[in-house]
């Protein structure tokens, strides 16, 4: 019986409703209950109960009624007159990831034996900190008591915790407390960002660039490409029957989408896209150090993309979670640029830094100098959405977010980011010895592998067949990573020394 | 020092941006640095430094920089040129709480000796039992263990969860676990239907109803009665100049907004709308046990509320997270009424259940029988969005989440209800025995007091002046609370009786 019926005492079998029990049936007047559907199936039935009658006689008027229902069910499902929002009855699946998850199972099954290794998707799988998860241990333990409990707290999150964020990663750099809005993560916060800019926005990404961004925005964008066409200051010409129909998202003879601004990143060009090839749009997402790629972008590249917002007026929506991974003076922040306060806002996650990725802690920083062109902060507008929308991040996990960035959770995150980057440097010194050209890894966990004039899909097979590897092709992350496969130094120790060996063994 | 900068050596102060460290100036090759805005302040800087140069001269490079631009931003601030979200931009701020929030502290600061009681917003003040915290606890403490850690997980929720929920809220009702999508909470999952739904759809709601699900889906809305007014099935006439315009959210002169059908709720309805009044929407959000009028709808009313659904071919969404608080046999889910599956979907939480307000958990039960007009079932709509823009609710809410619905778990949940069912029944009988009309509190932790031809505001002042207790003017909630005064159960026991002994002695 479940919890909240417990109050309901009923002597018919669990498998019915729970709305026969004898004493519901007293409100149920005699009358014509006609339950009919517009559109498709019309089911019709008559009950005339009274308040004498037992439940079991009303099991068997249930059981009238749901054959009538079932009936109908089978004739032709009942379908609500809810248009399906075009958006989304346009938007096709996304392909990488449950892509790579199909090829591993078909591997496994094939191979039953086979000691698969996964440094595929990004995801984190060493210990978190204990001085972290202590803390989380210990604010779990206080809300059962009548002192430490906590009901609601701020949407944008807690003052402490706003203020330890700003002052661990934005020191010096102008951004306050008040400017940290603490998220359930990065991803939740990109979808937050969107409902914050609207429909009507144009963007560009860094191709590659992690999938799941653009999905986020298509979501949005497609409402544009449909009804704001004219607006678009750049465009690519791609016949919206391409993008809208039954093509996939990531379909490898379209190098472009309209609308969205693809900002070509390849070693050639350093892995920063030639700013003089790109056109306007509102928003630019920039992610370095740059997930799948590995490279973060330098001070002076970062100084040139402000400039190009700056002339563009657009927003750059900057992503830095791989932030502490920075190893040489590569920016760890857009405000490290000047100028950039009024042109970006970032978002970041303590997922990669503090094993966070199920705890689900991030953050967005908005420097009250960013402005819409009416002059209206876009902070403001985001507080709205943040209070409307959001309910702020469990309050435990910001706990864990409180230890990070004290003295010893600061000493610990650098631990863990410590210990990926040895994974990094293990990895990127096999592919090198193998005589590959090798990219990222120094600035991000991240290693780019590149194949150069062969399919990423053919190595990431040729990969997991023959050493029972996972990693991830690069054309999933866009056209610009063809011929290049990513592999991510998220591992343990033995697992990613194993790989290597297999590397070794396989492309000796 | 910032801690992602550790690194980074460098003899300036904390106070300078550290982009300005010796070592990274080496990448800053000679050139004119020129940071243009197109639309207002113009702000130009030429930079020629040399890799020679100390850090303490780019000091001083860098304070003529700053100089200009903070002199460039006193001139005219910097605006993007991307345009403000004319969604957001036309929304008024969120009115009731604030204004509670300011008459209170205005209150405070009038009479700062005072012992402020709050029976206003519903927050809970109990603490969490310790079967939940401790489950919490040990799942934070695990994730520093090898063998115990867990990156991301299912965007839906751990599929234990997912079937401890159903069969703890849905047995017998045809809710299968796949059916359960795990939320940070209601909010956010009300937040990510709208994104679900898009902005073409039409919308009812009760009228008195709770505040943020009305902002929620207006930001959306209002987008459709731009774009889409010849659509609307039902509208009554109001100006869009005065919905759109300065009159803020809930003006009390007007009733009804356009695109938005309000659904009065008043003790001459039993608090359920006369549905030959309502016009057809695609979604009717529908709150029951309701706050704020604490009424739960019957098994009769509920049948009429889908069969109403189903003829005008609408999607309920069913707001059921006070349904641990009925104690009569009203129905605990839309899906005790047959063919409630095929028009609704239901939205719960944990967070009056368990203390979780704070902790942040709560559910989305989408039947697999409910489906858009093309067909289309509306659940895997949903399951898209939660995996693109959502990465799941905290690990560690999730295993408190399990313990709740564990046999002591909800025997635990069983009690913290119990407890605020008595603050309800003690507040239910000072406002009898005071000859006052009391409605809810029989199934809802809140008590809706009538003072008949009273402004609800003037009540609500009356009661803070001359007991210092806070409650919440009915009209907040639209004007079909004009006239009454929501009083919250949710409050320390001696709160709650001293509050009742400062209404009887007001009102006696």
């Amino acid at each position: 019986m479940s919890a909240i019926h417990q109050n309901v005492s009923t002597s018919l079998s669990a498998s019915t409703s729970t709305f026969l029990a004898h004493n519901n049936l007293k409100s149920l007047k005699p009358s014509h209950v006609s339950v009919a559907g517009r559109l498709s199936a019309v089911v019709k039935c008559v009950a005339t109960p009274s308040a004498e009658k037992t439940g079991a006689s009303f099991l068997s008027l249930f059981n009238h009624f749901s054959i009538l229902t079932v009936g109908a069910a089978f004739d032709e499902a009942y379908n609500t007159n809810v248009a399906r929002n075009e958006n989304l009855a346009k938007l096709q699946a996304g392909y990488l990831f449950p892509e790579i998850a199909r090829r591993r199972n078909a591997h496994i099954a094939k191979n039953p034996d086979a000691k698969v290794i996964s440094l595929g998707i990004g995801d984190t799988t060493e210990p978190i900190p204990e001085v972290i998860t202590s803390a989380m241990s210990k604010r779990s333990e206080v809300l059962s008591t009548v002192s430490g409990y906590s009901g609601y707290g701020a949407e944008q999150g807690e003052q402490k915790l706003r203020a330890a964020i700003a002052s661990t990663y934005y020191s010096g750099l102008g951004i306050e407390e008040n400017d940290i809005f603490v998220s359930d993560g990065a991803k939740s916060d990109i979808s937050r960002l969107q409902v914050l800019f609207g429909s009507n926005v144009t963007m560009a990404v860094q191709d590659p660039s992690y999938p799941v961004n653009i999905l986020c925005f298509i979501l949005f964008l497609l409402a544009s490409l449909l009804s704001a066409a004219n607006e678009l200051l750049y465009r690519a010409y791609v016949d919206s029957s391409v993008i809208l129909g039954q093509t996939g998202l990531f379909q490898k003879d379209v190098e472009k989408y309209a609308n969205i601004e693809y900002m070509r990143c390849t070693p050639e060009n350093g892995f920063f896209p030639d700013l003089s090839t790109v056109g306007r749009t509102d928003i630019i997402f920039f992610c370095s150090p740059n997930n799948p790629t590995g490279s973060a972008a330098s001070r002076e590249q970062l100084t040139k993309l402000v400039q190009f917002a700056k002339e563009n007026g657009s927003i750059i929506v900057y992503d830095s979670a791989y932030a502490m991974y920075v190893s040489d003076d590569s920016p760890r922040s857009i405000f490290e640029i000047p100028g950039a306060k009024e042109v970006a806002l970032e978002v970041s996650s303590f997922s990669k830094y503090a094993g966070f990725t199920g705890v689900r802690l991030g953050w967005t920083a908005i420097p009250k100098e960013l402005h819409y062109s009416d002059g209206f902060p876009v902070a403001k507008d985001f507080n709205r959405i943040v209070c409307t929308c959001f309910n702020g991040a469990s309050n435990i996990a910001q706990a864990g977010g409180l230890a990070c960035v004290s003295p010893e959770g600061i000493k610990a995150m650098h631990e863990v980011v410590g210990f990926y980057k040895e994974n990094t440097a293990i990895i990127v010194d096999t592919f090198d010895s193998l005589g590959f050209k090798v990219y990222g890894g120094k600035n991000a966990p991240y290693v780019w592998v590149h194949f150069p004039g062969r399919s990423s899909w053919d190595v990431f097979s040729e990969i997991l067949e023959k050493t029972h590897v996972v990693t991830t092709p690069g054309s999933g992350f866009g056209p610009g990573g063809e011929g290049f496969v990513r592999v991510s130094a998220f591992g343990h120790r033995e697992n990613v020394l194993e790989a290597c060996r297999r590397f070794k063994e396989l492309y000796k």
